[in-house]
């Protein structure tokens, strides 16, 4: 039998955790301290809640359930009991699956404000940390299995929102320490643009193109363009675009919508006012996403070698039109955890206090189960007295495999207890890290764990 | 479009949601006190490693993953290419699914011990708070995603450890405030009536109507026990015993596997010394579970309508045997978290700190988008003075709109914001509590708002 999880997902292991858990409690705080309030969804969604929603390439990597109704009478599933109908119907039937994984936290959302529209309070303001699952081919970084954390504002055009959400992942890397570069744009320049070159037959397709001048220059792509149908002229013009570094420069065409994006970006960046971030206008930020309608941002890490990014989001009108509202615009961001803990790991900027697994400031070791006993009062008083703590857990275990224990999961104090240290309530405690040992009673080793 | 979640699968609005963290915050930090390690397994483990692990009944409420296998060359998924091999190997062939959701955490846990055995410091002391999926019938209470919350000692015989986890249900008791009975016994006492009644061969029944014993009186079932083989003096025998209050009690009969049950439950117990919980035998707690080899504990709510059981747990020798190590004794509890947080509603015993869905202090409340920018300064400010606060989110909206947010949210103060403000930078702040109001300036506020 092969004893492993499923290829692409993880087991999370005490190390790794309590590094993640630092980057979740660092981020719940910001987006309590904003007034975002949690949610959280199933699971698993209804197949026609999420089919339909990512394009054909998403929705094959959505992870089906198969259906398990239970006969009314026996209480059993009846799987097998309509074979023949689900053979008739095809693999894709509601007869065989009608159930699935969720695959991100953004149709989830919208399903859930259709769902509660008439409780909820608007503008609604969340924020949900939870898994999703994509049945995609696993690659180094890339998981089956991972986290996303979003937080959105459903029910509001105001663009203070993108500008607040901005100071909120500032102030989320200032607290993570992690130099970080926000990149924004607005969908209605891009449009613009491709309606000055007559090509917004095309827009998506410009999009992905401008998107690959990441990692290709603009000559590489030249010829790309214009099979776009892009004018020498356009594509002069273009180049002259892309090369601007403020919105508020002279443009070398004039086009009334990318007119509009470029205010509406302005005055969004204008009164962002970061403290920690570089702010950047990016003219060829496109993000993929086709739901996208006013400006969109992404975060990439300046430093180490992992350039990915690690913060993607924007506004978008029309995602309530798939659960039959229409008059709530969103807005939001979503910050990739996965991606930030592995950045923190290779930049070395997790705090010393989570670098070790476990939270006990000591380990009580004994020479026998009647000194275990001992211990174990003792271990409760810590407790009582708010000292994390731990009693190694076997009896008549030879003491160096006790400090062992201590060791591997980085304990920073051991305490041993002995026939001496009953009989004269003189406790022998070790420092770890120097070696150091010393006798001292129990108040005296209460006040030095509270230092 | 029916716009909800599956049946017997729930959202979680901000409202539940704050509550909830409480109870597994209050959770976590008992754990960690106690040195206990986190760990997280993926939702989806392999079919092979769940199957098998929970009777018939158990795997046919398992969650089954449809295949959805990547073709080397195209990428995309091979499901409907392969049809006829489904149909020829049957609908519970791995080629249709290998893949499942995790019914429960302790396999889970048992595979994480066998797949990281080499990595770990043993004793292994991990807690998990993680979802499981089960596609049985929804009833009220009974969902078909719900969370549990394990602890567990992997590889310790001492006794300790069950005292120890008894003080840990004993500490979470007492801080959630909750009027607990905890409930003991011995699968060596269970045993050993059967050993002595010449009934081994039907043990598990024998637990089975013990079992009962909770909701129906002994003269009701006394045909049954006499059904498994009990002579008419063995039925008294049993009588009596089940009548006894404390495991030192004189025995109605001689059994040496009995015996050895109740000195370990005696050894048990007499250490515990609860603060909070009421310790109590009782003989005829049998748990359901086959692993169970040692004590077994079961904790009801003492107060309410829901008598349900909010913890349970016990010592396994056996389960690593399912994947093949044996030498690694196990002793855990399992915290039931919706159970908890449905008696923590009906006893109102939550404090008055979740009772509200928001974290925000102050709203900001504004006349124009001008002054909405304005507020936005404000609450950057608040937030740097460690005091959580949000702006409306929508501009141009009515006062009155704006205030009946924070009244639903229930944001204790609203302070509004307008050209008289702005030019004399004296705020109006008033308590949604009291409906009072007075003016004062930024630092003012913080000062107020900090106390």
């Amino acid at each position: 039998m092969k004893i492993q999880p499923p290829r692409g997902m993880r087991d999370f292991t005490p190390e790794v955790l309590k590094k993640r858990y630092y980057v979740m409690d660092v981020l719940k705080r910001h987006f309590n301290g904003y007034g975002f309030l949690p949610i959280e969804t199933p699971a698993i969604e209804l197949l026609s809640t999420l089919t339909g929603k990512y394009g054909d390439e998403g929705d094959q990597l959505i992870y089906k359930i198969l259906n398990s109704r239970l006969n009314e009478q026996t209480n059993k599933p009846e799987i097998n009991t309509s074979f023949q109908n689900h053979l008739n119907a095809g693999l894709n039937s509601t007869l065989l699956t009608e159930k699935a994984l969720r695959y991100d936290l953004t149709v989830p959302l919208a399903r859930f404000v259709a769902t509660h529209r008439h409780a909820l309070a608007f503008p609604f303001r969340r924020y949900q940390i939870q898994p999703v699952w994509r049945a995609d081919r696993p690659q180094k970084g890339r998981y089956r299995e991972f986290w996303q954390c979003d937080v959105d504002v459903i029910g509001a055009r105001s663009l203070m929102n993108e500008t607040e959400l901005i100071q909120l992942a500032d102030a989320v890397f200032e607290t993570l320490q992690l130099p970080v570069t926000l990149f924004i744009n607005h969908r209605s320049i891009l449009n613009g643009m491709a309606d000055a070159f007559k090509i917004s037959d095309q827009a998506e397709k410009f999009m992905g193109l401008l998107d690959k001048l990441d990692k290709q220059s603009f000559q590489d792509l030249r010829n790309d363009f214009a099979a776009l149908g892009l004018s020498a002229e356009a594509l002069e013009q273009l180049e002259q675009l892309l090369l601007l570094k403020s919105p508020k420069e002279k443009l070398p065409f004039q086009n009334p919508l990318l007119e509009q994006g470029l205010q509406e970006l302005i005055t969004v960046m204008d009164r962002v006012s970061p403290r920690w971030i570089t702010l950047q206008w990016s003219p060829l930020l496109a993000r993929g996403l086709s739901y996208y309608t006013g400006c969109i941002v992404e975060a990439k890490v300046r430093s180490g070698s992992l350039q990915s990014s690690i913060l993607g989001g924007g506004r978008y009108d029309q995602l309530g039109s798939l659960f039959g509202y229409t008059d709530l615009s969103g807005v939001g961001i979503s910050f990739g955890i996965d991606r930030i803990c592995d950045v923190l790991e290779e930049l070395n900027l997790f705090p010393a206090s989570v670098q070790s697994a476990s939270f006990s400031k000591i380990l009580f070791t004994h020479f026998s189960a009647e000194h275990q006993w001992y211990t174990l009062n003792l271990a409760r008083q810590c407790r009582g007295a708010g000292i994390a703590c731990e009693v190694y857990a076997e009896s008549g275990k030879k003491i160096g495999k006790q400090f062992d224990y201590a060791q591997s999961l980085g304990i920073p104090w051991v305490c041993t207890v002995g026939d001496n240290e009953v009989s004269s309530g003189l406790l022998s405690v070790k420092s770890m890290q120097s070696g150091h040992q010393e006798k001292m009673t129990f108040e005296q080793l209460i006040d030095k764990l509270n230092l």
